[in-house]
């Protein structure tokens, strides 16, 4: 696979530049340096921008393919984050686009021309689909994963695939074909997994739309370990049919599909179009929820003066692992910016219990005992890369599973949803949480009536630091949380990075379990260094669209961006 | 419980009539002959006439439930359709919606006043809930299952509990606490189940509007056996919290709970009143999907000249097992009056593989082997009842499965909903079939373009026949089809009764297998006298209001009615 992939570098026209031989430890501005003005000017651009002048033919998909090609090729060199490129379908793809726009005067698809970026696992036509199992080499995909098509449909042009982990379950991307992929922005750091090679791609400008997967923060860790903006929808809205992973059938805890990129407008353009398609014409598993692509005005709140209110809880710790320094500096300098908005409310957020959730997902994540990870790794006799031992054998209650044992923890997943769904609807409200004793008789559907005071969205950490150390990245409990809960998120990155000096060790704190007490010690300022700081928005079940513009209207109101840093000056 | 039955019954004022000692087949014209003028004219009036009168003082709630309490009781006397009733609370509850009429001069909501009945599983504060096993007796419920309160806060009065089998998983109605329920069309022949004590009390009008559950057709046959309409809704939809049943985690094949009604506009009003309210604020397993009460205009297609154009899909026979002629009748009765309207396409609708749906389903069922409905059984030692052991020893393929195996019967089923999908979208379009050889690249994306092409709703039977003889109704096709595919389906009465003489049997019929050949034998014309002949009309998953607004559509088309025939000429 290594050879292959040499070759389609090797295929790529002008070629890719090779790297110095003693790399920086922050590879981001490396491109910028090696890259002729044009590609970069390009490569840095936002998809919204790109998408303008694709279909207005002041670019053509050609120019800009050519552009992501050698700068993912060159960003492959650098932090190993591609499995292949696609040089031969992308740029006939691209030539055809343009054909069309000459021909018809009109672009093929709202997606006209883009490059997009593909994780690896989400099936193409005709190329292998490995899934990171050294005994799945060689497996090849019969057909284009359905959101491939759609997108294709759109105008995308695919060009392409990134690194993932050795089952998929890491929050970093190591594998035993492709090896470690590394964090641009500091090269000693993960860009965090499973969809790393695309954080990694994304962080380093060769890409600025990907497709990722996510079923415990898979989406959210790479996109917040580069700098970039990723969203996790709720389950069952994008089509997933046509990916390859181990415990396909499974129900219990359902891992989505969603967008990375290096805009705000880039995720969102990415859902509309795909939902605008009404994709739950052709996949029957997509529950038939179009788009809502309205204005704040219709999905925030309004008080009785008709006046716009966003309200945010702010969940800074879970009490379990407390964040490093410059994530609680993320939190608080974004909140104290906007604490004093007329639009806006914050409110604390607790923590419910979080914990507890953590105890049902780890014993229904691998159901069966980890069969069939322990079937694709052993074909093969490959190693056991150090997270897979870890998820299997330590963090999660891993066994075989009875049906009825099955059953029971759905019913306990079930009533922890209803437990948070009365913790959300109590903070602020008069609405009895899921401890409270009630006073009388259908008190929680007082919800029902104090709706409008309701906090709209979660303000909370992507993880219990930056970027962590390659193996260390252990605690899932800030993202994987929400894919119990199924509450769509958006990672954001908030402009600022770790730095020694500024964000220094606490002295003389004690830690609350182990989980706390490898996270404490894992912290030293000069490790970190570089590595961005990025949060998450959280909304309710459904509520895709309100996270992403309550997102919009909160960066906005504190005066921060919708779009990831660039990382050169040009 | 047969004595607290009694005791409920005898706390009824004015008093139930006592039926005659020998009662014909026929009991649905008994309750206009033992009842007062007032509570038949009450009894058979509609939920909507009911709601518009309650609301605007012409009657009180506690005229209305008096009426229904007492013809509840006969209905009970006569059918053995009720568990209990419940004078006291409905009265206390009537009082106080009347109250608030009085003092507040506007109703407390749209449901004001209205007298809903309820299958027993679904549990009410400090009622039994046994859910039909013996050993379950006593079991108390700790609290108003979610849907109640919902309707009682849309001003609802409960009145009435009503029976249901032994595991839940008959299509007929029998346990060992209450016996038997009967059909009041003809007491020789089942009401249907699970939710038959449901279907038995509409048919004899001791309710206009009740609340069913189905995994398999138990809102549906009750409905179609005695004449009203019933409609099983998208899963999750509407709340199912607080039921009592075994298997509650199951995801595999979720049950769920509508209603029942003598008219379209009940049912739809049930839905209505419950979605908008936005029962997701509170129960986070609700798709947040609200109601879309809209005009058929937006719902049904238009054609490029902009007219309404409905295409109705015709799938008469499955395949698998014939129907007998009644049930044909209805179809042809129907198609031949729609066929040639202007506004209507009807186009034959082939079945795809509905043998390959059963055996899915039947793998599902039961997936721990029946081992909690055995359990359940067998604490009390009492008997099973024949269906009980039918639907587990002989109809389904009950084995304890693994966790591997649910997962891969899981991707069966998605593959075979992926594959009727494609079935669908094919008819009457160029779009290729499941087993059509594909042409090209992304050929079934075609679907997307010619979505104004495709079948709108499929008509087609409620079971193989008219309601059979008490013990027989063994054939789950014509509704667990469209559980397993989770299509909203109404139900609904054409108006027609079996009629010896008419209906037939056709000779030198040929058996397909042996579930054709049982139901073929079972036709005697004599034996289905006066049974209502009912059609069913299913839609896409998540297309509920289209399932409801095409109904009201081309019943009035046809020149039918889309309330259920009175049985009294009152």
């Amino acid at each position: 696979m290594l050879k292959h992939r040499e070759e389609t570098y090797a295929a790529i026209s002008p070629p890719i530049p090779d790297p110095p031989k003693d790399l920086p430890s922050n590879v981001t501005e490396l491109p910028a340096q090696l890259l002729s003005k044009d590609v970069v000017s390009i490569t840095e651009s936002l998809v919204e921008d790109l998408l303008s002048k694709l279909c207005s033919g002041k670019l053509t998909s050609t120019a800009v393919t050519t552009a992501f090609l050698q700068r993912a090729g060159l960003a492959g060199k650098l932090t190993n984050c591609i499995t292949e490129l696609l040089p031969q379908r992308a740029l006939d793809r691209a030539k055809s686009v343009d054909t069309y726009l000459t021909e018809h005067g009109k672009p093929i698809g709202p997606l006209h021309g883009l490059p997009i970026s593909v994780k690896e696992h989400v099936g193409m036509k005709d190329l292998d689909l490995n899934a990171g199992f050294v005994s799945w080499v060689g497996r090849v995909s019969p057909d284009d994963a359905l959101i491939l098509k759609l997108l294709w449909r759109a105008g995308a042009v695919f060009y392409a695939r990134t690194t993932e982990p050795q089952t998929l379950m890491h929050l970093e991307t190591d594998n035993n074909i492709y090896g470690v992929t590394t964090n641009p922005y500091n090269t000693a750091l993960t860009p965090g997994g499973s969809s790393g090679g695309e954080g990694a791609l994304l962080g380093t400008r060769g890409s600025c739309l990907g497709i990722g997967t996510d079923i415990g923060g898979s989406i959210r860790g790479p996109a917040a370990n580069n700098g970039v903006f990723g969203f996790r929808p709720t389950t069952y809205r994008l089509p997933v049919a046509g990916w390859s992973a181990t415990m396909l059938g499974a129900e219990h805890i359902v891992a989505v599909i969603g967008p990375l990129s290096t805009s705000l407008e880039g995720c969102k353009i990415f859902m509309r179009t795909l939902l605008e398609q009404q994709p739950w014409l052709i996949d029957p598993s997509l529950v038939q929820l179009p788009w809502k692509d309205s204005s704040h005005k219709t999905l925030l709140r309004t008080d009785s003066t008709g006046r716009r209110k966003l309200r945010v809880g702010v969940l800074a710790d879970d009490g379990i692992v407390r964040p490093h320094p410059p994530i609680l500096r993320g939190i608080s300098t974004l909140t104290s910016k906007l604490r004093n908005h007329p639009d806006i409310e914050t409110v604390e957020f607790p923590p419910y219990k979080h914990d507890e959730a953590w105890s049902i997902l780890s014993a229904l994540y691998f159901a069966d005992g980890a069969a069939e990870e322990k079937a694709a790794v052993e074909a093969s006799g490959e190693p056991w890369r150090p997270l897979s031992k870890y998820i299997i054998d330590e963090y999660t209650d891993t066994k075989v599973r009875s049906i009825n044992e099955i059953w029971q923890l759905t019913e306990q997943r079930e009533a922890y949803r209803a437990a948070y769904t009365r913790h959300w609807n109590s903070i602020g409200t008069s609405v009895p949480g899921p401890e409270a004793e009630t006073r009388g008789y259908h008190e929680e559907l007082r919800a029902l009536e104090e709706k409008e005071s309701m906090v709209d969205v979660i303000l909370t950490p992507t993880g219990p630091g930056c970027a962590p150390p390659h193996d260390c990245a252990r605690y899932w409990g800030y993202t994987a949380q929400w894919n119990l809960l199924d509450y769509p998120c958006m990672v954001f990155p908030t402009g600022l990075q770790q730095e020694p000096g500024v964000d220094d060790v606490e002295t003389g704190y004690v830690p609350r379990n182990e989980h706390d007490r490898y996270n404490d010690e894992l912290y030293e300022p000069e490790v970190y260094r570089d590595a961005p700081i990025s949060l998450q928005l959280v909304g309710r079940r459904y509520e895709d669209e309100k996270v992403m513009e309550a997102l919009e209207f909160l960066l906005e109101a504190a005066g921060m961006s919708t779009v990831a840093p660039r990382p050169s000056n040009l």
